[in-house]
């Protein structure tokens, strides 16, 4: 009768700061999410902690766990693996808390595949909004730069194909609110609520 | 290029305290929804003032609007006409304003066939809850009372059926903060968010 967390994935375009939201709601007292700590190949930065920061891991055993199918999403970037344990994700899902994922696009899309009852969230660029504004306050930058900064935005709309929300990352405080926001109406979402219920009436 | 606002309507089973949670509601500094006030034929209470706490109007005029077309949703109880005007409801949508409906669950089924992209929120009684715990610790409560609750409760989860959203009401700040939860999440529905980039990038 154990009802299973929810698995949040936070994600988009590189650079536009989904590890400094991803912190701050971590920092809140009252955050009620598991983060899944991700494994890497990289060496670890001064301060970083094996089992905090980061799963540290060797190029061999990184590889081993991939041919377990260990993982439940990874990457390569710069010559390093990044990754998420798969074990960590399933065992706390079903212990009834919401694991919190902050991973690169590609990854988002494996994780889809395995997890499509996920709730996946887009960081999106202020930018988009920004363009919005040069594009109503014409005159003041070449439209050469104009097409570049929207074909950029075209991308970045695309990317959201796969997405059930999206949060403009226009200030950390804001956009950790909407993703709290979002998980608290997930869980009153009425099918998860009714079964949930209904489950209550069989134990007669 | 201008957004529609949303449709919110809250409803549940008569009592839950639909009426406490909508006023705290609009009791917020920072409240962001249009209040739909309701139409009636009784006869104003002390206190009460036309046009704030309700359109009142005589049994004739109220027809005459049901004929027209004029109500959202209505229904009769007790001998009195309680509606929903329809003209201020589109016009505030129109307008990109949320609206905010509190009526009775027969009058939400009539909203659901006209308006089936509205956010619609159940208020559950905390009861529901009571109950699992009463269930779990037996022996305290006669088999028959038990039978009853459960007879109850099973009615008011078949209601559940129509909406989106489940809210229990266990205390009036968790349904309220909830509520403004959900609104905000689903302003960041990815259709909803990424229809509005996409507009914005054929200004072009």
């Amino acid at each position: 009768m154990k009802e299973k967390g929810l698995l949040i994935v936070l994600s988009g375009p590189s650079g536009v700061g989904k590890g400094t939201v991803r912190k701050a709601i971590f920092s809140q007292e009252d955050t009620r999410f598991e983060y899944s700590i991700s494994m890497t190949t990289r060496n670890p930065r001064e301060g970083e902690v094996d089992g905090v920061d980061y799963f540290f891991k060797t190029r061999e055993e990184f590889e081993n766990l991939i041919e377990q199918g260990k993982l439940l999403e990874y990457a390569e970037f710069v010559g390093n693996y990044y990754g998420t344990p798969v074990d960590y994700v399933r065992e706390t899902l079903d212990s009834g808390k919401d694991v919190f994922l902050e991973i690169e696009v590609k990854g988002a899309r494996q994780v889809r595949e395995k997890f499509p009852e996920g709730l996946f969230i887009f960081l999106a660029p202020p930018s988009l909004s920004e363009l919005q504004n040069r594009l109503v306050t014409r005159g003041t930058e070449s439209d050469e730069l104009i097409r570049g900064r929207m074909e950029t935005a075209r991308k970045e709309i695309e990317m959201m194909d796969l997405y059930d929300y999206i949060v403009e990352n226009d200030h950390v405080d804001h956009a950790c609110e909407k993703i709290n926001s979002i998980v608290q109406a997930e869980h009153c979402r009425r099918e998860r609520v009714q079964l949930r219920y209904k489950k209550m009436l069989e134990v007669d």
